[in-house]
């Protein structure tokens, strides 16, 4: 493994215990039944254990875009056709996208990376980053070697450190790559042991033949590579996909550099589980936001215990459902900073001693070793 | 029944079927697979319905909080004491609430109505409309008589009518009232006939034995009082709150006067439960939120076949969770607005011809007749 890799892995840390304390401590002394704030609450606690101190609001947020081509979409595996990848790249640069709607209306800003198109872009507001032109298509060849899975993971790593050390304090996940949910479902079917049938979707719109179709395809491809499920970077470059490779990369720099990264919907959620089998405490950094409409996303969630913000039954990608769960995560800052204690507000409380010794989120460690 | 009454559930009408076919219309043209904004889509589509063309983002939202005492507070049913409901009114007029933060955050305006506190006020920013202090204690008499609830639910139509005749476009349920969530519990009991045990929980926070003692209250209650389940104004009287009461009251005169109303938690769902068994076509106005932590708030949602935006596991009222979910409604708005179509954005298509006909969000009928 690179060695910058490794070093990042090693970085990342667990909560901050005594952070946590402090603000579960604050937020029951705030004017409310203690713990009514539910998981507005959990969030303000973990939030907390990863800056090692009260979060802010009024942060500065930003939805990362990796776009990538996929091979595999010569097997007819999409509803759209690969152009649409750079098509939507420059929807994205124009402003015309959802996720360009759902940024304005948040205050988030947006960064978006070519970490593998195969077409040619002529946009100077995206990053270019390349690492090739699109994946191989694995229903017949490896996706990529495992120095380019490497590449775009490294890549995902200096876009986090880059973008916190110029005053980011949160990042969030988005991708566009017409073909990524079948990668998507290789990977995860590769990484967790569910069958293919059970976690590959409609994508963009399949129909019912084209999806038994896209299941097959998978299915073949496993058994082809035999991708090692104890070796995420293995499961990349022989089924995965260059914004994938991208994004576990941003997530690992994001708990590297203790700063939180909400995720998005089915693709984000691989790239986040493939960051968490580089490293189990990479989950206490992650944020989820929404459940997807792709089958596979509940699978994923449940297997790694992340429980969803929002039921939207989306399945756009881009980003989207992170932008709008941007809203939750500045919600509980705001809790924190703003509302007034019982002792300010002369409200009568119930009576009761602050409970601080259950934290509902304590600190999770290496359960998925 | 009051004539005002009346002639309020006699103009609430359907939804309208051809502004939601030109809103699905233009959501189908925008450059993202169709129907993948899933609920976010939905929703732009209900409120096309509700206010006969597309709904424009920017609009003015209010969260209204009523606030009143419960009679049934001497049975112990609480783990706050009653006055707490005056000092919380006092603490919103203050701004440091949980609802004003997130209202705050929202760019929502907020008013709250005495309805029936039992204690003195003298806030000018509260609007004085108390119907009595507080009910009685419906665990040995009727909480309020006949009239009283009447009073109650035509407040509540009056301010609905009055802020939207001052230009507010999206009103939304909020509540304070030491007390209320035992007589939610009664009401929902009442009205669906769900055995008190499977609806009553722990409010702010009760103890084991003291939420066995909530359970066999309100089941001696509805012993005692024998509310009609075919008449919501006899269940509000006798084992209802005022706040309920005047929150029925806004929503039908939300829906009377097309106009979108976000329903909050657990007791604003019950007021939600009153208005629709009054006229069925509220349904088609109710824009839920967020699925409380309160048992009876989800069986409440499923009997009413309404699906929850967010999953926050909070149970503290105020109209928290209302405020919130604002975000994904002024979404849903922006998208429409302000996304770019395949067209204009010079996107391919999936080739398929947009499909108009089966809207998602139909025109829900006469079904709780």
């Amino acid at each position: 493994m690179h060695e910058k890799i490794k070093s990042t892995l090693e970085k990342i840390g667990p909560l901050d215990l005594s952070a946590m304390k402090r603000v579960q401590e604050r937020l029951d002394q705030l004017t409310k039944p203690q713990g009514s704030l539910g998981r507005l609450e959990d969030l303000a606690v973990q939030l907390g254990g990863i800056r090692g101190e009260y979060f802010p609001p009024g942060t500065r947020k930003k939805v990362v875009i990796m776009a990538a081509d996929h091979g595999v979409t010569q097997e007819g595996v999409s509803a759209f056709p690969s152009e649409v990848t750079a098509q939507m790249v420059a929807n994205f640069v124009n402003g015309g996208a959802a996720i360009n709607v759902l940024t304005r209306q948040g205050g988030i800003e947006v960064r978006i990376v070519d970490i593998g198109v195969a077409s040619d872009l002529d946009l100077q507001e995206v990053t270019s980053a390349r690492v090739r032109p699109g994946t191989a298509n694995f229903a017949r060849e490896k996706a990529m070697s495992r120095q380019d899975a490497e590449k775009a993971v490294l890549t995902g790593i200096d876009i986090a450190r880059e973008e916190i050390a110029s005053g980011v304090q949160v990042l969030a996940t988005g991708e566009m790559g017409i073909g990524n949910t079948t990668a998507s479902s290789a990977v995860m079917a590769a990484l967790t042991g569910y069958p293919p049938s059970m976690v590959v979707g409609r994508g963009t719109g399949l129909e019912d033949e084209k999806l038994a179709q896209k299941i097959s395809i998978v299915e073949k491809a496993l058994d082809l590579h035999k991708p090692d499920p104890k070796d995420p970077l293995d499961v990349l470059s022989k089924v995965g996909g260059l914004e994938i490779a991208g994004l576990a990369g941003l997530i690992l720099g994001s708990a590297a550099n203790r700063c939180p990264v909400v995720i998005d919907g089915f693709i984000s959620t691989i790239a986040a589980l493939v960051a968490v089998k580089m490293n189990p405490l990479v989950l206490n950094y992650l944020v989820p936001s929404h459940l997807s409409q792709e089958p596979g996303h509940n699978l994923l969630l449940e297997y790694m215990e992340l429980k969803p913000y929002l039921n939207l039954n989306m399945r756009l990608g881009e980003g989207t459902g992170a932008a709008l769960a941007m809203h939750v995560l500045e919600a509980s800052a705001l809790v924190l900073q703003e509302m007034a204690t019982f002792g300010e507000a002369g409200v009568s409380e119930k009576g009761e001693s602050a409970a601080v010794e259950d934290l509902p989120c304590a600190s999770r460690d290496h359960k998925f070793e």
